[in-house]
């Protein structure tokens, strides 16, 4: 969206490739992505998406509303992410719907939590925060818009559905589904 | 620490004050803390550190540097707090290890790959960012410090424990411990 020319470096972690010990010194916590840039590595998706953001239209520049974006990046990571983005990693990555099916309901409750407190905050704002496009929505639409991968129906959800095609009418929006079957 | 004034108000999720139809006014998510501003509210601990950490000498401000802080600080969030955290309140909080002895079985290891990040990287740094103290540092130190009321012994950390020593020695440093017991 920023038209910043980049490469994209593939890492299974399927096949460990996260934790040897030359990713370990990318990243000694072993997840990814890491965001490489100017030869400095930095972890952790939301603090990419803050560094590329930052100065752009994709950041309020207001204090509070900066720091509303970051307190719905927080939520996305502690929240949402644990609950829905995991329940589609086990049924739609590992293909181990029966293997999880007990750790599967216990997310259950956590993900329609997440879920509802984003359909209740959408039926009165357009987007996240200060009813403009930004990097909050980035951060909470990329599992949400998958959600359906992970068991959870979201056409109970008419405010997340319609915010989807605000996303989805954005300048420089690629489809989740098309990037990652590329 | 930054010497504003400010008032502190308890709500005890033990009794299910933070999901009261008043307190989902506050923070939709039913969560604690929340930054009560100007009439404003902003749930999320790590978004309320940098809400008021900005432009202090506790938030670096150079570009990178400040990414950096946000990339410890959702560590914290994502690595951190589900497993350390969440062990100390069964155990101490809520009294009830044995009730949830197999759920703090699953906690360990995630527990322990944190802490180990944590003592790898303060093997060559004397705080997490910038060899600086900054809110990266508060937002970790919080958490680590009461580690041991979850059962994750910290002798074997000597770094860690040097860090603690820093970070105590701060002007304007309240023990958490005593915070608790006021």
């Amino acid at each position: 969206m920023l038209g910043i020319p980049y490469t994209s470096v593939e890492i299974d972690i399927l096949k460990g490739e996260s934790r040897t010990k030359e990713f370990l010194k990318i990243n000694p916590n072993g997840r990814i992505p890491v965001l490489e840039i100017n030869g400095q590595c930095l972890p952790e998706s939301n603090a990419a998406l803050w560094y590329l953001a930052k100065n752009t239209r994709y950041l309020p520049s207001d204090h509070y509303a900066e720091a509303q974006v970051l307190q719905w990046m927080f939520f996305e990571q502690y929240s949402h992410e644990p609950y829905i983005a995991t329940s589609r990693y086990w049924i739609s990555i590992l293909k181990a719907e029966e293997k999880y099916k007990q750790q599967l309901e216990q997310k259950r409750a956590g993900g329609h939590a997440a879920l509802n407190v984003m359909e209740g905050h959408l039926a009165s704002n357009n987007y996240f925060v200060a009813n403009k496009f930004s990097i909050a929505d980035i951060a909470l639409y990329a599992n949400t818009c998958v959600a359906d991968e992970g068991n959870f129906d979201l056409s109970g959800f008419p405010n997340i559905n319609i915010w989807f095609k605000r996303i989805e009418a954005q300048p420089g929006y690629i489809s989740i589904r098309q990037r990652c079957a590329l």
